[in-house]
């Protein structure tokens, strides 16, 4: 398959790692003349996890190129990943002059998590091939992509998109609605609140907050979602159970916490800074992600290893 | 050591099947006949889940014993966990007839998730020796304990409860101050919100909603807390970048949520019922329990043999 991955940032060339990976042709538009050379550099650092998750990594600088026309970059795509700065009128005008220079089979597909696609498609004259495929950083190890029409996607098109991805090992979801931060980023955002209020509070330290939650929800979670967790933590009956125990609880701690809205102010990102800085901020971010990608493959591997009763 | 667990519900056997599988001897108080029939049955649930954590699981009935006299049963504790109902009164008077009976050496941990040390100790003449220790569903499984001293509590108290659940392979980490909920529970209370936020809103069904959080955000948490998952996530500037980028889209995000309070309604509890007896609700709970912990088990295992690197 012919795949055109628009924008090098780390998004872009974790894709086209993706892409590679799985034997596909890929070509990176990226206008700054640094492209190539960031993206050789990153495709680099991302091969040993390639190899961990057990996909191919030989040759594929062999099916990779670059261009900074657009035009041609899109001329032959059956596939266009998107991944350009996150801002309305730029993706407006891009998709537009993707649409006149693409094959009118080709999947459009973006990975913004901030503009719908409805927002995107705009200026297009056919809208129906065009949706967002919103990928969890890094795209090509962490599963999750969030399959999401807009308002003139063909339902073709959608299907289309949830086969790709999983072709590609992925597991997409498709959401229901269009909203503002899809559902991931929602819940992320959600717990970051949480999290800064706390610190703010001088409850917890940074460092301290990301221990609790690798050491409880996280772990958690990386088995059961939140629904399933508290059906089977609440007893004999369940989620029932679970509600007629803790609902008036959590009905108050709701309440509590929306008694203190939470800005970023510039004091505040310094104070986190500053926390994060004094922690694992003083290794170089290199490390720090290698070491995470490293033990997230291991963690993969242990959860598709037993997968004998799953649903 | 001598152990004595106050209460025989679900946390109050975990607890007992870990404390055995260290070797200690475990006293159960609890008023209910049927306890100690329950109390069996859990133990024998657990069993394959402490082995698959590499413990010991021979004999521990012989350590074991019940009763349903408070004196007694703590007359000789070097320490008590408590795990009665989650009532402020309940919780007040039993500490004050604890008291009565126990070592003024013996550690006084709490269980409870919702209710402080500083409440709970409140007719108590001497607080010094108690404090929270508060667990992670099911407590023999997740390495979190919330350590959280009340306003009367000896630092000493508070240094012996870290060592006692770090030598149960337990992760204690100490908060700074008392808020409702602690810190874990209420990370927790605020995915769950905008969870049933989302579902209430039609963008997603409640198992495509576990999905999601299972395939991102719990299998990046389980690694990086949300601190580190950020800063490493955010390119070559770390968490600076990540706010220079994300802040304002985070601070909407937070706007928007904030705009839909969420009420924990009857009708609203029933939809997430029908829902959940329609996908994993339709498994019996027991299932869905051995079938988690033996996962849950293999996550821990994999961690544990990539910390090469740790901080």
């Amino acid at each position: 398959m012919k795949i055109t991955v628009i924008g090098a940032g780390v998004i872009g060339v974790s894709w086209t790692a993706l892409f590679l990976a799985h034997g596909h042709d890929v070509t990176v538009f990226d206008i700054d003349p640094d492209a190539p050379k960031r993206a050789q550099a990153g495709l680099e650092q991302i091969q040993p996890t390639l190899l961990g998750l057990g996909l191919n990594t030989e040759d594929l600088a062999s099916r990779l190129r670059f261009t900074s026309d657009l035009a041609e970059a899109v001329a032959n795509a059956d596939v266009v990943q998107e991944n350009g700065p996150e801002r309305r009128q730029i993706k407006r005008q891009l998709w537009a002059d993707v649409e006149r220079h693409v094959k009118p089979t080709a999947l459009l597909l973006s990975s913004s998590s901030g503009t719908t696609a409805t927002e995107q498609a705009k200026h297009m004259q056919d809208a129906g091939r065009m949706l967002i495929g919103h990928p969890f950083n890094p795209p090509h190890l962490i599963p999750l992509v969030e399959v999401v029409p807009g308002e003139r996607t063909d339902p073709e098109a959608v299907e289309d998109a949830m086969n790709f991805y999983r072709s590609l090992g992925k597991t997409p979801i498709q959401l229901r609605k269009e909203i503002p931060g899809f559902v991931a980023n929602r819940l992320q955002a959600a717990v970051f609140k949480e999290s800064v209020a706390l610190v703010r509070a001088g409850v917890v330290t940074v460092p301290e907050l990301d221990e609790i939650v690798v050491q409880s929800i996280g772990l958690r979670w990386a088995i059961t979602g939140p629904f399933e967790s508290f059906h089977v933590g609440g007893g004999p009956t369940g989620f029932r159970g679970y509600l007629r125990q803790f609902a008036k609880g959590i009905q108050l701690l709701w309440l509590h916490s929306a008694t203190r809205p939470v800005v970023l102010t510039q004091r505040l990102q310094q104070s986190l800074l500053d926390q994060i800085d004094a922690s694992f901020g003083s290794r170089p971010i290199h490390d720090l992600e290698t070491h995470r990608d490293r033990r997230q493959v291991a963690l993969i591997a242990a959860r598709a290893a037993d997968t004998s009763n799953d649903q």
